[in-house]
């Protein structure tokens, strides 16, 4: 199965032909590993012999760790349904429910595992680091806030992001109490608030300069 | 020199008998080095090569990794003067003096490489990030939300904390534009009145629950 002689398929679907199993087995490893210790922390040899297969495997479906590590680290939500759902509805809602809709995916554990390995190895890789620059305030938040009409759309995405990933920080993975264990209503009711301010209220200084 | 008979000095002063500097030195390297790497990324072997010297020598000095980071990564700055700083002056001018004490510490390039291998190692060594939540939160920001007299001063300290390190991770680590080349007079006005509201105003929910 190792060598057919085909290329490796990339697709997030594998087909019937067997190879999906082990390729699914490799990204559950990968996402369990990048999230633990980090983009260079996790050798794909310990990702290989997590998944029970050999490591040439992983270069045989991906080419290598980069591209393991983008496969891997599929965005963990739609950005088109963060849209339509942070959007409907009055605008003075729009913070509550941009955090609740974030709050949202990192409670659930499979997802929080993918956006924990995100965080962690942007901290470290370069290329991680522009990843994350790019699907989450490029490709999620910025056009949300665009798409409100303000001014500084660009600096207001950067302002959400960091205070949303902030707070991520706090709450998931330094786990800092009473954050860690605050209830999702006590959260919301201290930072949609931040985030409304963020996106739609004048921020007293010609901030895009 | 490396084995005298005497046992290693860990206090900052060394005296004058010649092995400040290569304590200095290795001490230099660790934070260039837990600074690009994080703490599990950067080796004690590579440490001892960029200050010059022997691996042998930062056991000798340090006893090891985990205590050569916690003396690497000595506080960057006198909670005390934080604190006098900014609890000094009008209440309402609490989130402005505190965000442009927290802009000027990162701004200086020395402490700002000190405060990004803290946050790398953060995301990946538990003790780091155990040493991150009790110097930044318990002995930097929560005494300085107690002061205010506020309810919840803990549940504020994390907010406080959670938007002042996401603030840093857009600006000074993921480096996210307009953010990362914003003027610091425009990232106050935006930042100071978060900061002012989750130190001094009605949260709207019990939050400490």
């Amino acid at each position: 199965m190792v060598r057919t002689g085909r290329r490796p398929r990339l697709s997030p679907e594998d087909g019937p032909d067997g190879r999906s199993g082990t390729r699914t087995a490799i990204l559950a490893a990968a996402r369990a590993g990048f999230a633990a210790r980090g983009y260079d922390g996790a050798s794909t040899r310990a990702i290989a012999a997590a998944a029970g297969v050999d490591a040439a495997l992983i270069h045989h479906y991906f080419g290598g760790k980069q591209r393991l590590f983008v496969a891997a680290m599929e965005l963990p939500f739609d950005p088109d349904l963060v849209r339509r759902t942070v959007i409907a509805g009055p605008r003075e809602g729009l913070g509550e429910r941009l955090v609740r809709f974030f709050l949202a995916m990192w409670e659930e554990p499979a997802r929080r595992q993918i956006l924990v390995g995100m965080v962690r190895s942007a901290m470290t890789d370069p290329e991680a680091a522009a990843m994350v620059r790019r699907i989450v305030v490029e490709g999620a938040i910025l056009p949300l806030v665009a798409e409100t009409g303000v001014t500084d759309s660009a600096f207001r995405a950067t302002l959400v992001g960091g205070q949303l990933m902030g707070l991520a920080l706090a709450r998931y993975i330094l786990c800092v109490e009473p954050m860690a264990g605050a209830s999702v209503d006590a959260v919301v009711a201290a930072i949609a608030p931040t985030i409304q301010r963020y996106v739609t209220a004048d921020l007293g200084f010609d901030a895009a300069g």
